[in-house]
């Protein structure tokens, strides 16, 4: 493995790996990698003659009341993990490198953002396009491994993708899960046993919504209704949102058809969990089709 | 030459040149090809394996009070003096293929916009910067080709691409000129006779306060002011603006060193002409070394 810092070195290599014929397979992260991390570079891995793990803790995408200087780093664990599972360059450039000076032009996620956890974090998804931008022209991948836990940055990031015809697949990751259900976090830890136990609601309460859809439920009130249910009678937790929309417009929908993502975020004592399903609905049917994109 | 409309099909074939080593050369417009452009093609022809020409009437650059409707368009001829400069793809999209629906992401340039013509064009060059971002990764080129008539444009391309860390090199291709010295234009065409002969004076008085600098002086005011006499002594139009800044960031100079740039907007009976130089000056010496950038 070989650790980059210069953004002309990483993009030269990358220019030789097309020349090359070799595709090229991208997780950008912000380092203190988990679970969640390694699942996208193993998958990057299998599909990808190359697979680049950037490594950069970017400030644009922090907002004021969120702490930059206190995020967390390891850069030696973060080396060790990409170096276990196969990472060829881990490209982990400075600030200064990334952002010598002001942008002359700037980048604003002005749609997809005002949804979900984006409602609260103003200005949070313009740094994630700006720096994913750059890194998509420095990196030049193929494909691009993202997280569905996060199903709202892919949604962002897709539609950065078909908007400037950038040249790269983005590859849905389906979120990683605990053997009941209960999708890892490393916010995991801070719940009780208690909340643990009850913590498998979430998730199985986007299940049984998805079956409810299927069996023909057509109002996305109803389903909003009975998840807020099952996590108020049977959780300690409190709701922060239950959201339905189109995936991944983020829009409103009126008919419970095509792509859909049902989202939730609970809090709990000492964590605040999410988690989502995503699925398609075949019109006029209240079927549903498949999960395979979550 | 290869006439495509298609996003997908243009980017397909420019992703396979690359894999077979060749070098994309591309020249970016709005079609209503003159000489300018035929020079931006020339040279790109003599530099690069492939030359790609783009046409596309942008929507988004024109301001509220700039008619798109109206903007000139003759795709016949367009494709003919692209065929006799040995373009090989002439890439030519519909808005709707551009612009399939609202922007997700917008782009904005911030800096080097409110100054020279961009000053009174507020917007304009947001669409530039969108435009093109999305063109460059259509395309793919290695090297784009932009005249120095419009300075200011390549100053924020310039600027896109450096921010962004777009791989592709921004060539300044000189303005082309009569042999007096007047910057070619399709609007030198409505200049009066008499008009037509005061109108050297643009150029001649670039060049002469760039001796002048050359010479020692340091007071941008008084090479400013120098200008606007010469223009005012000698011709019968009214200066719109004469600015003198660093180059390619626009920005003012205490000293007038480094690359700078003096661009001009005089307004004549029925035509305003711009032109500009670009040159360096070495730090505490006063002295031109280059006009090659321009």
């Amino acid at each position: 493995m070989r650790i980059i810092h210069s953004i002309h070195e990483m993009q030269t290599i990358a220019k030789d790996l097309h020349k090359e014929g070799k595709t090229i397979g991208f997780v950008p992260t912000m380092g203190y990698l988990h679970e969640g991390h390694a699942t996208l570079l193993k998958q990057s891995r299998a599909e990808n003659d190359i697979v680049v793990l950037s490594v950069f803790v970017n400030p644009l995408q922090f907002g004021p009341n969120e702490d930059f200087e206190q995020y967390p780093r390891d850069s030696e664990r973060d080396e060790s993990i990409a170096q276990s599972v196969g990472v060829n360059y881990l490209f982990y450039p400075t600030s200064t490198e990334m952002y010598p000076m002001p942008l002359a032009t700037t980048m604003t996620a002005v749609d997809r953002v005002d949804v979900l956890c984006g409602a609260k974090r103003e200005g949070h998804f313009d740094g994630v396009v700006t720096v994913l931008a750059k890194l998509f022209n420095i990196v030049l991948p193929d494909r691009v491994y993202m997280g569905m836990k996060d199903a709202q940055q892919v949604a962002v990031v897709q539609g950065l993708v078909d908007d400037y015809n950038i040249p790269v697949e983005i590859v849905r990751v389906p979120t990683v899960r605990e053997e009941d259900g209960l999708a890892k976090s490393s916010r995991n830890v801070y719940l009780t046993d208690q909340e643990r136990k009850e913590a498998v609601v979430l998730s199985r309460s986007l299940e049984l919504a998805q079956e409810m859809i299927h069996s023909g439920e057509t109002s996305a009130e109803s389903i909003i209704s009975f998840i807020e249910k099952e996590i108020v009678i049977n959780t300690s937790g409190t709701v922060d949102y239950v959201e339905i929309y189109a995936y991944p417009t983020l829009k409103q929908v009126d008919v419970l058809e095509g792509q859909l993502i049902i989202a939730l975020a609970v809090r709990f004592s000492k964590a605040r969990l999410i988690d989502n399903t995503v699925f398609v609905v075949h019109a006029n049917k209240g079927e549903e089709i498949t999960c395979s994109v979550q």
